[in-house]
């Protein structure tokens, strides 16, 4: 049966040769979302509406390498059946694939909510816009390093500047707001230019989970840090030094 | 030792007394996160930050829950050393256990939001907002059942209304868009009202996520109909039937 040839082909691959295959494909996976996610900032920037398609469109290939991912995992737990140290790898793999399925949806989110803003009269866009993009996408990068390489120091760094984004983000997010009250032909666009630098912001949020697994992967501990995380506007306007 | 102690213990169970403690352990998460997404939206409408506070303090329960879920995971993995539905099972709870945090994470976040908007004078709240929520409820709740029950229909119907869910968060969408530009001063409140609902159509998202987990569970085949999910707002401007 080809079910069972193709077992019996596996079982005779090691088991640290399965393991680099998934990683394999997860760094595919986070070289796809990074470029997706330039394109997409790109997209807007030049309000190309054929590129933003594009990347609404390869969205897919993200989604189904997660879905390798996840098979190779469930084969992998099967067949192999690991304990203690290989168990938690292949589970940190299968949760950063997720992450980064998301971070692909985020950049296609992007994609997407530009092909609207290209609808109406181009408005003033600053380089905030980008800059916290570049910012995201930095992250991102050192996340998948720190994965590649084991490197718990790494992933920790990358962790701690989620905070600057979070920044940023919230300084984009002021900026915005003047923007709509000082005209409100303003306020749609500038909406959809909120809702953009939000899927930003939050593509830091999953580099910083994908950071603590990795910690917890080297450590077995979780980061002890308790860092307040995401969006600081939703506290914006709340007068409180914190 | 005591960890060989607590070893021992656990073999004794049956392989279905853990996985009934697992599914437990995530119907208890579900029945909070619920909880926390009535009250959150109920101190939205009644402006009480107090209540608000407590919700957003609340979520740690939610996460410690889907930890414990995490580590007994693990440990049935490791432990029993599942095959084929088994294995399957086990790691759709996993993945249940996180779209719930999720959830609940979005419910904190909507408490998180109202304790800025009480900063600023009150807004004309419609009725939307709640309606919003009782749906994204409903369809949590739904989901949930379908889970308890193994009901992969009860699934798929929970799953088709996310659509409605979407058709409503537009809706709501526009009127707060229409606020914001009949009166500047409506532009900071509203634009935390948007993000708001953008939480609860997110929340939908989630529950529509355990569905496809749920019918893949029974089914062993993904939910077929292709449908186009989550924030139309992207798309609400381009002047195309679909």
């Amino acid at each position: 049966m080809n079910t069972e040839n193709r077992t019996a082909e596996h079982i005779v691959k090691s088991y640290d040769d399965e393991l680099k295959r998934l990683t394999g494909e997860i760094q595919r996976m986070g070289e796809i979302a990074l470029a997706q996610l330039a394109a997409a900032i790109n997209a807007v920037m030049e309000r190309d509406s054929d590129a933003a398609m594009t990347v609404v469109q390869n969205d897919r290939s993200i989604d189904s390498l997660e879905q390798e991912v996840s098979h190779d995992v469930v084969r992998l737990l099967a067949l192999r059946q690991p304990m203690a140290h290989d168990l938690r790898e292949i589970l940190a793999a299968l949760r950063i694939a997720a992450d980064i399925e998301r971070i692909g949806d985020y950049a296609a989110n992007v994609a997407k909510r530009s092909l609207v803003l290209n609808q109406s009269a181009p408005v003033q866009l600053t380089s905030a816009l980008p800059r916290l993009a570049r910012l995201a996408e930095t992250l991102v990068r050192e996340v998948l390093a720190a994965y590649q390489e084991n490197d718990a120091g790494r992933a920790l760094a990358a962790w701690a500047r989620d905070e600057e984004l979070d920044e940023q983000y919230t300084g984009l997010f002021r900026e915005l707001l003047t923007y709509m009250m000082e005209d409100p032909r303003n306020i749609t666009p500038c909406t959809h230019l909120l809702f953009m630098a939000k899927n930003i912001e939050r593509i830091g949020d999953h580099a910083t989970n994908i950071a603590e697994n990795i910690y917890f992967l080297v450590h077995g501990t979780q980061i002890a840090q308790a860092r307040r995380k995401g969006d600081s506007t939703s506290a914006m306007m709340i007068d409180d030094p914190r």
